[in-house]
């Protein structure tokens, strides 16, 4: 690999312990909500560890970090940027990869270019978005950007504590007014792409070193609500019951049975179970279920979520009791762009690492950037597919094969002659 | 029926709609926990309402009442008494039957004695028990005279409210050392029989008027918990996923098709159901499911948590995940005894009334006075079998029934000569 630019593997996985000591809990798991304590303070880490390296930090108004170097920058700053970036906010209990990874990688791959003068067409900065885990609203940063809020919207959120975030925001330094003016107009980031764990098993499994991520899932989800009858457990047969427990294990028994029939790639998740009035000794009168399914296809998400529909309406049916249907609106798919996914594919050749398309079926702050601008996502192995919980972990020969694939495609999507910097590759 | 000994109607039926409006609420259900104002204003009433008839009302140490004749017990004071009685609490949103109906049934058959001055070889006594429904200790009452607390237990019990009983009690004017004191010897009691609706739909559907109690079945439950993976609901395809959910209701699914295998009487009820972490985005980690069963017959119970323990096993076994099991101590069959069923069979026979043998599928405070006294329970007809909830009814003519059943029974358990109160029915 002589001669191509790579990043500074020691710092870059200093960088991610350091990031991981903030918000540390007993469990062993990272607590780090956006606004909190350990949030601040790693934020205020990063920022002088960027400025230490000679880079510049600004915070727009929804409190985004964007980093950049000011010496790149001369005579190219009025271009549209190359975005890259994460974020460093976690959910509770988190692992130390999910969000890091792709922030620290970007800062690294800023330095590395910002360290060897590099020659670039337009300007690349390194992003780090506020709340992507939503504690106040999934992807609120991204979301700030490129569909924008109203001051009021701002005004309703409230935090996992309870908390307002008009309130968090406003004692972090924070300027409604501010964060509901930073949205962005499409055609002003040339190109956007972000370094994430894989969150899944499937890079791992195949002995693949790198996803290239051809497209976020559509989501969709809501709850389904089955009403009985309140009975008493002692005293009411049991062919005598309208039991609404009963009827929603039913409901949760047939789903797995639909995934084929809206192919393979298709998840259903039943995360919440709620009975009421839920007591030992009183028949369910009611039973919610909360029901999420992801396809990577818009159209196949519509379609599991009719399959899903039926299948609460047959239970209903047969077990003559009521169902109430709630669902969301369906977020559509977001594809990545096809010159973003190329620059990611010949970036890892040239690195000799293997790559396969693979779809993203958790959500991120690229499928808000895609709306604006062309954008891809890189995947890296999660072990054991683990994540969100303590014993996430990306190996450290990923984590630097992965900001080095990164720093390939920077320079494919900033420089002119993106081949000049990999001609004399093995 | 003439000649025989009966109830007066008008002043039963009123009394259950003036004691159904204590704690009534806007759903049209009533709210009269132990110890709440409801029920003390109803104690409050229903004293006042036995002194005006002349009665005696004597509250003992844990707030059961005791109400006796003083006429009637001239001479023969010192002889095992009679008791019949229920309670007047009621749970959350329950009905206005369930409880008051065997206690104002019980305070009515001593008021007609005592009006008609009837000559009684032993004391009758009516008994309104303290806190059956368990908004502190199910039965509490009657538990505190059967097998008796020490002060300490009680100390340890709370409200569903979260209030200490120590402190509810003793702001009623109770005494904890004196509560404890209440135990009564076997023996003590002659006979004891209580009216109650049956809370299921047996008697009505097959148009019988009174239940002959065969006894109050074996109830057993506790906690089944699975545990298996938390895992991000978008990345982790189906079959990489050990989801406690899923196997949860697999596990409630299979419970109705067991209970044929351990008689046709048993009854399962999986009333609570709860999942960990409990996010719609996180394949659950733990799903537990509260199981309550109950059957007529000990072993039969006994066999059926062996059936309810496989199936869980089972669940367990074939999905790849971890169960526990935490089965609380099985309450034993409390069966009722054969000279009380007697006496409830001639007494129903006497009125021309229709009766059927019937087990209880609930529990009641006559399970705990089976232990120290030949006991019996009379059940009377519930409308649609609803039961603790406001649609509870049952109807006047059954009302009445019942009522004038009760007191033929208690004649013939307090009188030496049985027959001379029935020589001239028809």
């Amino acid at each position: 690999m002589s001669g191509l630019l790579s990043v500074d593997a020691d710092r870059l996985l200093a960088d991610l312990t350091t990031l991981g000591g903030f918000g540390r809990n007993g469990a062993g798991g990272v607590d780090r909500a956006s606004f909190s304590a350990a949030d601040l303070a790693a934020r205020a880490w990063l920022t002088a560890s960027c400025v230490k390296a000679g880079l510049r930090v600004e915070v727009d108004g929804i409190g985004n970090l964007v980093v950049s170097s000011p010496s790149l920058e001369e005579g190219i700053a009025d271009r549209a940027p190359v975005w890259t970036g994460s974020h460093i906010d976690a959910v509770p209990n988190g692992g130390m990869y999910d969000g890091p990874l792709g922030s620290l990688a970007a800062i690294e791959c800023l330095r590395r270019l910002h360290e060897e003068h590099v020659a670039l067409e337009r300007p690349v900065r390194a992003i780090v978005y506020v709340d992507e885990e939503g504690n106040y609203a999934h992807l609120l940063g991204s979301s700030a950007l490129t569909r924008g809020f109203v001051a009021d919207e701002l005004q309703e959120l409230r935090g996992r504590d309870g908390d307002r975030f008009a309130d968090t925001f406003a004692a972090a330094g924070g300027d409604l007014q501010a964060a509901a003016a930073v949205r962005l107009t499409p055609g002003s980031v040339h190109a956007s792409v972000e370094l994430h764990i894989e969150q899944g098993p499937v890079l791992e499994r195949e002995g693949v070193d790198v996803g290239v991520v051809s497209g976020i899932v559509s989501i969709g989800g809501g709850t389904v609500r089955f009403m009985g009858r309140a009975d008493h457990a002692g005293t009411t047969p049991m062919d005598a019951r309208k039991d609404a427990v009963l009827a929603a294990a039913d409901f949760i028994t047939r789903l797995p049975a639909l995934v084929p029939r809206a192919g393979a790639a298709s998840v259903v998740t039943t995360g919440i179970v709620r009975a009421r009035p839920g007591g030992s000794n009183v028949v369910a009168e009611e039973a919610e279920v909360v029901v999420d399914f992801r396809h990577p296809a818009t159209e196949k998400a519509r379609q599991l979520e009719e399959l899903i529909s039926a299948a609460a309406l047959d239970v209903a049916r047969e077990r003559e009791l009521q169902v109430n249907l709630d669902w969301e609106p369906l977020v559509p798919a977001a594809p990545m762009h096809q010159t973003v996914r190329n620059a990611i594919r010949e970036s890892a050749a040239a690195l000799g690492c293997s790559t396969r398309d693979i779809p993203s079926g958790a959500g991120h702050d690229s499928q808000n950037l895609a709306t604006i601008a062309p954008t891809g996502m890189i995947f890296v192995p999660s072990v054991d597919g683990r994540s969100h919980s303590p014993s996430e972990l990306t190996r450290d020969r990923d984590v630097v094969h992965g900001a080095d694939v990164l720093l390939g495609t920077l320079l494919r999507l900033a420089a002119a002659q993106p081949a000049a910097a990999t001609q004399d590759s093995h």
